[in-house]
């Protein structure tokens, strides 16, 4: 049965019927993936341009910018906080919680300060030592600015989170929890509501890092009674490279806390310019200075886009695609050596798939001179990013093969 | 005699001899200005858009993220350094002290903080109550996190910085001076070298912010031994709504200071995502997460264009654009009540001039209604910037010529 099951599966004609039957295939057109050779498995990384956003910066530019010039700033003062609308649509955040502004660090700091202003006299940063570089780097900043410790969860790079061992980590010393969403690394995702409960019942904040989940899974912010959160926008939002990032900040937390960075476009009354700062009501207090208006704009199509495909059917599309993945990596890619690194239970993963191989580089290397592009993570993994909206399943089964080709070659099967 | 010239001075036909023998009047149709009947004199807020930017961002667009995707950042990695040698070249800045990352708020925070760090045990930093909001609040921000004090100049707002008066205010617990090149309010200019050398007098840092300077006036960063300067780009750089603003760090001190804001992107050996931050060597050091491309990008252009027209011929403009409305002022605006808050002497301003009347902000609308557009700040100015590589001499006399006729209808006449 599995034999005969392993058969059909790895026949290119099954992925040309799962693409033929796959309700968001009609999506792949709205963006400029005009290579026809190319296989695109790295939108966890950065991902595709879309047209509509192309026809949006052309208006940025051409009209808003070019014709009307600074008189475009009567609307564009309020962008940051409406593209912050859209995705917080995308992450279940009701309006006026999310603002789209700086990049996924910048906000990282100022909401780390904000959190740890908003619990004097404890003195402990909760993190995972396989969080993404930023997120670690911060607050470690922040905590060697503060003295404050930086409590670091060894977490198993594969499985993800271990709730016990967070339980263990956080007392009432405790101001921060800053996790992950997904694991950028293994793709595992996080039980937000769990976690953030155990955050909480220590009487900690919690932030959550968004990056490589926001348009590929569903995340309820709300519901799960989330205090902070960030995100980029350049990998499942396609918006571009660089584009802006967002920040969510509770209702309930808003008005009682301060970020750090005080500019201009977090001020009360902005045009006033007034002696002293007085910080804006509702989100615009997490804003800093002037606001990228063309990347924000692509924040916008880019989600839009997620939003029109429908939150239910891109997870339901990226939970087939990685479990194609990982079926044809079974039958082709681990008898060669490659361990699966991400959670097989498909509740437990995000939308990219990680194997570990000690030759993981050169994999990616060889892949990407068969136009096939993956990525690859230190210190032995290589990734294939599934961005529901853009990768076909012919896509899954085209790489996977070649993968298994150059392992094959190149010797791989030596450590099968 | 002044009768005579003026009489000359105030002849259309004069505007249409300057613009005849401008040595930059060329430079004009490099931007995409198409509305003949638009006299945009708001540069100093947002500059106009070059034709060049356009073609740019269309081939960062399409080709480098549209087909070449995640690959891209084989070359984009080191662009903000890049950009940021090229405005080091309108800023007087040798090659490895400029980069062009974040906003300029962002900047002044990293800036401050490190600077801050750099001078322990001092507790002052002076900045000047006429100082752009943004620069005002930030360095406020800071003062009540690390309770240090912040001193106010209260300088002469049309006069600019009295040096007497900062002498007086710096001393052996100054961390810290951060004050503007040019005044956004009055357009005065500022003298860098003697500025810098009273705030090291004390030992104590110098920060300069360029905004409504770098590509306007001359700049030495260098020459004038300064320390930390930061700049936004889409004013005389005309590099877009939001483009990323530039930081510029002394190579004196470069290797000293620490920013605050610990990313990924100043990380050493960024993608080995090391477990502890490390920060690169040189001016990368100063990034903070992943910067925006096209805003960078655009920076390149506008920092081109402005070289190609070289430094000597923009500054002899701007003086001459400055000069001749404010010759024009003299007829027109001040015997109506308008009274010049700009010094008179070319040597003390930058490129913009403003005028103080009681009704300013109702002027400002009417010239917007004539599809003159300039504009308003507080309390009682109105604002003529005059980009030097996009405004006409035939643009300043209708704005002046309207101003003139608004105001004397209006009855601005009755403060004359």
């Amino acid at each position: 049965m599995v034999c005969g099951m392993s058969q059909v599966l790895a026949e290119r004609a099954y992925a040309e019927e799962l693409d033929a039957t796959d309700p968001l295939a009609g999506f792949r057109d709205r963006f400029a993936l005009d290579d026809p050779s190319l296989v695109y498995l790295n939108g966890n990384s950065l991902g595709a341009l879309p047209r509509a956003t192309l026809r949006r910066l052309e208006a940025v530019l051409r009209e808003e910018w070019g014709t009307a010039l600074a008189r475009s700033w009567d609307h564009w003062v309020d962008l940051p906080g409406r593209a912050g609308d859209l995705v917080g649509q995308l992450a279940g955040a009701a309006p006026g919680q999310v603002l789209v502004t700086d990049n996924t660090t910048v906000n990282l700091y100022k909401l780390a300060c904000a959190a740890l202003d908003a619990r004097p006299g404890r003195h402990v940063i909760v993190t995972d030592q396989d969080n993404f570089p930023s997120d670690r780097y911060v607050v470690e900043g922040i905590a060697a600015q503060r003295h404050a410790e930086l409590r670091m969860l060894h977490t198993d790079l594969d499985q993800g989170l271990d709730a016990g061992e967070l339980r263990a980590a956080v007392d009432e010393d405790t101001a921060l929890v800053s996790l992950s969403h997904v694991a950028y690394r293994s793709g595992a995702l996080a039980d937000m509501a769990a976690v953030t409960e155990i955050a909480h019942q220590a009487g900690a904040l919690m932030l959550w890092d968004l990056c490589h989940s926001v348009g590929a899974v569903p995340v309820e912010l709300d519901r799960c009674d989330v205090d902070l959160a960030v995100g980029c926008t350049y990998k499942y939002l396609n918006a571009g490279p660089g584009a802006p990032a967002f920040l969510y900040v509770s209702a309930r937390l808003r008005e009682v806390l301060r970020q750090p960075i005080w500019g201009w476009f977090s001020q009360r009354d902005q045009f006033a310019m007034g002696p002293r700062y007085d910080p804006a009501a509702g989100i615009a207090k997490f804003m800093t200075g002037t606001p990228s208006i063309p990347g924000t704009a692509a924040v916008e199509e880019g989600a839009r886009l997620l939003l029109e495909a429908g939150l239910g059917r891109m997870r339901a599309k990226s939970l087939r695609l990685t479990s194609y993945l990982i079926g044809l990596g079974a039958v082709w890619l681990e008898p060669l050596g490659c361990a699966l690194a991400t959670p097989r239970d498909g509740s437990r993963r995000g939308g990219h798939v990680t194997y570990c191989h000690p030759r993981a580089e050169q994999i990616v290397e060889l892949l990407a001179g068969a136009n096939i592009v993956t990525d690859y993570r230190t210190p032995d993994r290589f990734r294939f990013g599934l961005s529901p909206l853009t990768t076909r399943f012919t896509d899954v089964w085209t790489a996977a093969a070649a993968a298994r080709d150059i392992i094959g070659t190149e010797g791989g099967q030596s450590r099968g």
